[in-house]
């Protein structure tokens, strides 16, 4: 194994021996606990990226969908997208709006803003602790941007939430922030000129989708134990006004809302 | 400096000392150089990740504004969205369709498939060595999943063509993959579960953009010495088939086309 200088590069490593986590748990001092006892004291330019499901389990966002009575609108859609009607009712409270829907497919704009297959109602890893039965969905974090601001306030570095999304036009999933906190999640670098003195075009970074993306390529969906990811040596002003809702395109300036 | 071990994590670092590219360079001689001066010997599971200025420039796709006569359909569109009508026109010959346009926007899918803004018709670092005056642009390479063919079959690792892209719904750039070479560029990794042993959603994962996305946060897009990254630690199987077309929905396929 090559040891490479940090600072000089990029590097994510996931966190190692972190628990299951469910409701109530304090999810700051689980991951400080996991970071102490792997020896991986947080230091500065460090970015700590936290997977979505895990925020969302640490806050009881578990939907038992046996409980849940499907409107006639979700069960409208349902027949269409073959979605669990039960599915689309908890799609449908969490959406401000439906962007698109076919068959297999629901997207919507979710009322955080995201616009997301599914509204981010996730049916994977969606049990909550003790539940051995029942057919669960489990609900994106109520306010992710705050999550990764009480984190930031535990941990001392700059925090991102994050999720994998599917886009329009390309296929696979990549990660995107739903909450940053500590760093400018939309990283405006105009100013800049090109070799010959010419602005530059494509200025404006979507800095912390990116650095989701890195914890996606090192975290395994499956894998509890990878539901944080320690990135190093990513050069960023630190920022403690900007959000993730700061990615977030106006409705009113999409072209394709 | 704290020194992390590579393949417990994912590292990534900008290969130092490029030389400015220009049209006939050998971009595999020119990346092989700066490795052995820098003394980094590329291993397996390696990804070189290239920008796709580099390949245009190396191609020579070079094209003189001045030389471009506009097409009234060029000239219509230049005038509701403000760019110089021979960028316009340089913009419609490397398109297949105008998906969308409006003040300072023109979103076309490249004859390669990708929706991309102006399909890609870059207007910063386009001018050719030499040339000190004149309005220049710079096209996407030719065939870039080839160009990475051809890297890769000179430097022994895989290899993805990079750029960065707008997005629908979210502001700010991110890297894309436009070509690749010995990597499953969408990365289908169905057959997982969750931790009950279900089957996990999102599994397909669009690898060589997400490994774009990690060397357009080390590149610094002003920084010619930077159009070359390597990634180290990443986990793939080698795969020699795939190609980053695989990451383009069809459009009959997609919601927003």
């Amino acid at each position: 194994m090559t040891a490479i200088e940090v600072g000089a590069c990029l590097g994510a490593f996931a966190v190692p021996g972190l628990p299951i986590v469910g409701p109530g748990d304090d999810l700051a001092a689980v991951i400080q606990g996991a970071l102490v006892r792997a020896e991986l004291p947080l230091g500065d330019g460090d970015v700590l990226v936290v997977a979505s499901k895990l925020v969302s389990r640490a806050e009881g966002r578990f939907v038992d969908l046996g409980d849940v009575a499907p409107s006639p609108r979700a069960r409208e859609l349902a027949a269409v997208t073959g979605h669990d009607p039960a599915h689309v009712e908890v799609i449908l409270r969490e959406s401000v709006h439906v962007s698109r829907f076919a068959r297999g497919v629901i997207v919507a704009r979710h009322r955080l803003g995201f616009v997301v297959a599914n509204a981010g109602v996730d049916l994977s890893n969606a049990r909550p602790p003790g539940a051995t039965v029942g057919r669960w969905a489990l609900t994106l974090p109520r306010d992710p941007d705050a999550s990764a601001r009480r984190l930031r306030a535990a941990l001392g570095v700059a925090v991102v939430i994050s999720d994998s999304f599917g886009r329009p036009f390309r296929l696979g999933s990549v990660g995107v922030a739903i909450g940053a906190a500590g760093l400018p999640a939309l990283w405006d670098q105009s100013g800049r000129v090109d070799l010959h003195g010419r602005s530059l075009e494509h200025t404006t970074t979507a800095l912390a989708d990116q650095i989701a993306c890195v914890a996606d390529l090192v975290a395994g969906q499956a894998d509890e134990a990878r539901g944080a990811v320690l990135v190093r040596g990513v050069r960023f002003p630190v920022d403690d006004v900007a959000t993730a809702a700061d990615l977030l395109r106006p409705r009113a300036e999409d072209l394709y809302a």
